[in-house]
């Protein structure tokens, strides 16, 4: 038995093939050049065709896909905000008409990075975990009684949305307190901040075109203790810690993995993130919950991909 | 058909018989007058018995008790901190050597709010909605895919937890950021704290003896618009209306339920807490929830326990 896992980003798309076991049997990645609505629907389908009708190889049993946004669970209509086109494009309907009699699962990434890491990565038997994605944004998959958690219109684990330090400022309007604060972008951009602030300072990150500057600039200054990206990370650490103490409260988690681009080098500040995070939170859940960072790194949307693909069999 | 429903709160036991449509056949409220430990088992299994084997009325088919703290569904004990020698006490154990081939299922007082709602309040048909109970701790009732959500530990939905405000101050410690600043007991010592800042003031809530002061007070003094009293209730509703905003972010829920002794009279700030979490919380699914208070008041514990019985008979 095989499944094809595929995996949508927004400069490109992975496709897999896995055993059941959780094998990749064969995986490919292929840019997206700046492609459009139709054309990136018409490119996941051609792979999908390429798949189905291999002549080498196992059967299909059964397809799974992770999308960068909403997947609407009634409508087969996917939202994915850095994909021109795609407001609510009908993927699960144009898949249905090359895919025939094999089922077709559809998901978003952070529902997919969860899967992943239950299926072969960092969350194998739990099931209740949270897989805390930092990239350019923030969310969140999570895993509630071994189900995933999608809320009333798909759009449940916004984390980045979360409210974590009064009074609300209006550059928060576009992308949410936390993610403002603590995403790749918000590393950045409060590290530009600190800089206008900070005229004084004579530091490497004084060099960067501010405009130009990333997160990855501000953790390689962070190394070498320059004290502008101790203060941007410092308080990125305390967000952090907030934002995981406030999901221990509520959900009382087994795990939470780290993943996303900063997590990456955050991944050495798991330590100080839970240090904080053992101040605000629940103090019995506290004590049991396990903070880890990715067992799949960049290949945990793909994985959860398969696996969506997986469970579609059992249930089918 | 007829359950029986059981309310444990700090002070008093509820007992309701319930027909299957959630009519109340028969109720009964009973002071606790400072029993402890054993003696609080034993006027729990005495109603049990007397309405098993009543002469009169409608024979029962299934128990649930709600109880004000943890119950834990892998020993069916129960911690509840505010009846003394209840820190792990083997309810379902006692229960069940009186109640025969009676079903008993025991949960926490928020789970059993946000049940209660579901079955006979403002829940009714939803699948995804939270019972925020603020009295003199703060907790969630959360339901999840028509589920309660329990976590690992059976400790999920302790909101009271919820870091909101940073950096962590040490007064947190033993209740929590949020529940510190907009539990009633929170109200009381907010307006306590403002006191002393403002020794000015010469307001109605300076007659009172501080150690004295309750939420009470303080919403009395908010109706005729007394300044310290308006500050504090301000502060109060950028925390919940925060808190709000983090739950919709999180869980994308339909409804959002608002009750406990606070709301009582807090109820008609609902509008006000929801144009702050307007502000904070993400912006599609804030816009599709609903914020409403409870249609149960005080009642929504003893109907939750009822509802508790009756889903284990289907599932029996």
């Amino acid at each position: 038995m095989a499944v094809l896992g595929i995996d949508l980003g927004g400069t490109k798309l992975a496709v897999a093939v896995f055993a059941e076991t959780g094998e990749i049997i064969s995986k490919e990645t292929i840019a997206l050049d700046d492609k459009q609505g139709t054309e990136v629907g018409l490119l996941i389908t051609e792979q999908v065709k390429k798949h189905l009708f291999a002549k080498k190889g196992t059967a299909l049993q059964s397809i799974g896909v992770s999308v960068p946004g909403i997947s609407h669970s009634k409508t087969g209509t996917v939202w994915a905000p850095n994909i021109p086109g795609w407001e609510d494009y009908p993927l699960l309907q144009e898949l249905k008409q090359v895919s025939g009699n094999i089922p077709v699962t559809i998901d978003s990434d952070r529902a997919c990075y969860i899967l992943g890491e239950l299926w072969q990565g960092n969350a194998k038997g739990s099931r209740d975990a949270i897989f805390l994605s930092v990239g350019t944004g923030i969310g969140a998959g999570i895993l509630v009684n071994g189900m995933i958690l999608r809320g009333a219109h798909d759009i449940a684990g916004s984390i980045g949305w979360m409210a974590l330090d009064r009074p609300y400022q209006d550059k928060y309007i576009s992308c949410g307190c936390f993610e403002y604060h603590a995403s790749g972008e918000g590393i950045a951009k409060v590290a530009r901040e600190m800089l206008n602030e900070q005229q004084d300072y004579r530091g490497e990150l004084r060099n960067k075109q501010p405009e130009k500057m990333t997160a990855h600039d501000v953790f390689k200054a962070y190394k070498r203790k320059d004290p502008v990206a101790m203060e941007v990370i410092q308080q990125c650490i305390m967000f952090w810690g907030m934002a995981v103490a406030n999901l221990v409260s509520i959900f009382d988690p087994e795990k939470i993995i780290f993943g996303g681009g900063v997590f990456g080098p955050g991944a050495q500040l798991i330590d100080a993130i839970k240090n904080e995070a053992v101040k605000w939170a629940q103090p019995i859940s506290i004590k049991q919950v396990s903070l880890e960072k990715s067992g799949l790194g960049g290949d945990a949307g793909i994985y959860g991909a398969g696996f969506l693909a997986l469970k579609n069999i059992d249930t089918a």
